[in-house]
């Protein structure tokens, strides 16, 4: 295993020690049990928002706290769900009285998780909404999940919700968008190679030299079929293709294009992957509005990529564009 | 090899396709010979910014193009110097009628194309000046350079210069600022894995399953030495120790600390390091007053790490603060 890391045990630790020694000016870091929250948190009146799941993918979520984004992220270790007590303290610290949302990726451990701290954070009245995300078309049922895996679209329903709640928009609103966001976004993703969980110390999985596995989970988990190595082209049809017809995306639909790094993949092949996006969508109509392109929810350092679109509205367009001010997104601010 | 490529000749310029299809509001693309300008140049009676360099290093420097960075960028095929035609024809495109200014990476290859570039559109009337970048401690001369190579300072460069011209400083004026940047910056690189050139189809070179390469050029040039994978917080102190002891960085100053990924390695690892760095320079009573942590020059997929540090004076601070707009780089607008 090859990483820049020291003992295995204190990846997550240390991780967050370096994001709070960087981001002083944007977030504080809780340590034991381990919590990111904006260094303004709790703001009085706000919607609060929180995400949180496995350590791994960053810079989710812990990287998309502050202005305009989330109030407070819950990372676990490494691919493993947070604790409930991890996310009721995190809940109890950005809740400004206007009650807090939880985004929620679907892994049966952090549905789990997250309903038990919500349970004890209503007991302590704090008022607390829940939302769901279950994007991945590739599989039904997965290792950690029943029903969709929630991959892509948790990183643009936390954008398009942060700058709602930055509006003050009231929680039933702002949990009701989390809803059209992820009933909106669909995604798929690939891996070239396996990635190694630092605990584990091996690949994940095998991956031959001519291999790769499409449909692939943010943890490792098998997707769809293992094929033969394609082309860029070919590989973006295998994701995009399914993506579409799932919605479905229609002609006439403006989209918001999300063009993943799983961690090891570098943004010259992204753009590679991006182009052959923009010419699938062409050619069946669907326009490009927005897009984002980098690694952004990411499997340590996997190779591959995800797709993610979503069908935007003009409300959706706009809460993308607000400004926002977080370690891993910035702009206009 | 696995990338998400096709034809590994159309890797620079279906790259380049999917720079101009995501960010045609920010940069136009010019083909054969290959250049990438700002939306809106020539922008009239501005100093003009251009760099380039071998493609492999993105976003590097086409991600680095827009408001408030470069006016221009030459990408070459991967890891080869852009031609003097190219160059010529960039400088030509984004002269405003106030002189452009060549940020170029101290390579053999970059160095001659970059000049005779220069003394073509100079006997086109246009005035140019040069500055050459060459921050990296680890080694004196290299495998293609005189003296030391130019790596991440240039990134800190073309932000700090490109706020400068865009406040309609003279070319004089940026160009002085880019040797301040030049003089104050130190840089040095380490892999964990090699990087695959497309056209090679193979690793660039071999590294054990339990070996590093200290000091490493981002094409993958021999570093100051190879040894056993150490830990995080030793790698950094084996890069920090010759940078804070070359300029020297002393106690009481106040730096931009460059945390880079050389394209394979992910954030969660960038931040373990970005933690030993505050503590390395705490120790030595250095200050972090600003940073950048991520992916900015990469060596494609290469798994490994740089770090950069700029001594910054007041000026410096206020340009690396404004707002900037490229496809790479994004804040305050």
């Amino acid at each position: 295993m090859k990483k820049l890391i020291n003992r295995v045990e204190d990846v997550v630790k240390e991780e967050l020690e370096g994001v709070v020694a960087a981001h002083s000016d944007l977030v504080r870091v809780h340590f034991a049990p381990n919590y990111v929250v904006r260094a303004d948190a709790p703001v009085s009146g706000k919607t609060a928002i929180i995400s949180g799941g496995g350590s791994g993918h960053e810079p989710m979520h812990g990287g998309f706290v502050g202005m305009g984004m989330l109030d407070g992220a819950c990372p676990g270790e490494v691919f493993t769900s947070p604790t409930p007590d991890q996310i009721l303290e995190a809940t109890k610290a950005v809740s400004g009285g206007a009650g807090v949302l939880h985004i929620v990726k679907n892994y049966t451990g952090d549905i789990l998780n997250f309903e038990m701290a919500a349970d004890l954070a209503k007991a302590d009245g704090i008022e607390v909404e829940a939302v769901v995300i279950n994007d991945d078309v590739a599989v039904q049922d997965s290792l950690y999940t029943a029903g969709r895996r929630g991959v892509g679209a948790t990183v643009l329903a936390e954008k398009v919700c942060g700058a709602a709640a930055e509006a003050h928009r009231s929680l039933k609103d702002v949990a009701e968008l989390c809803r059209r966001v992820n009933a909106n976004g669909r995604s798929m993703g690939m891996a070239l190679t396996s990635c190694t969980v630092p605990a584990a110390g091996k690949p994940t999985f095998e991956l031959g030299e001519q291999e790769m596995e499409i449909g692939i989970g943010i943890h490792g988990e098998p997707g769809r079929e293992r094929r033969a190595l394609a082309s860029a082209d070919e590989i973006v049809e295998a994701l995009t293709k399914p993506i579409v017809e799932d919605l479905p995306f229609k002609r006439g639909d403006s989209v918001l294009a999300f063009v993943n790094s799983m961690g090891g993949t570098p943004l010259i092949e992204l753009y590679i992957v991006y182009r052959a996006l923009a010419r699938y969508l062409d050619g069946v109509g669907v326009k490009i509005d927005r897009r984002l392109i980098g690694p952004y929810i990411t499997s340590l350092e996997m190779a591959g990529c995800s797709i993610t679109l979503l069908r935007l509205d003009d409300e959706m367009t706009k809460l993308w564009d607000a400004p926002v001010n977080t370690p891993g997104l910035r702009w206009g601010v």
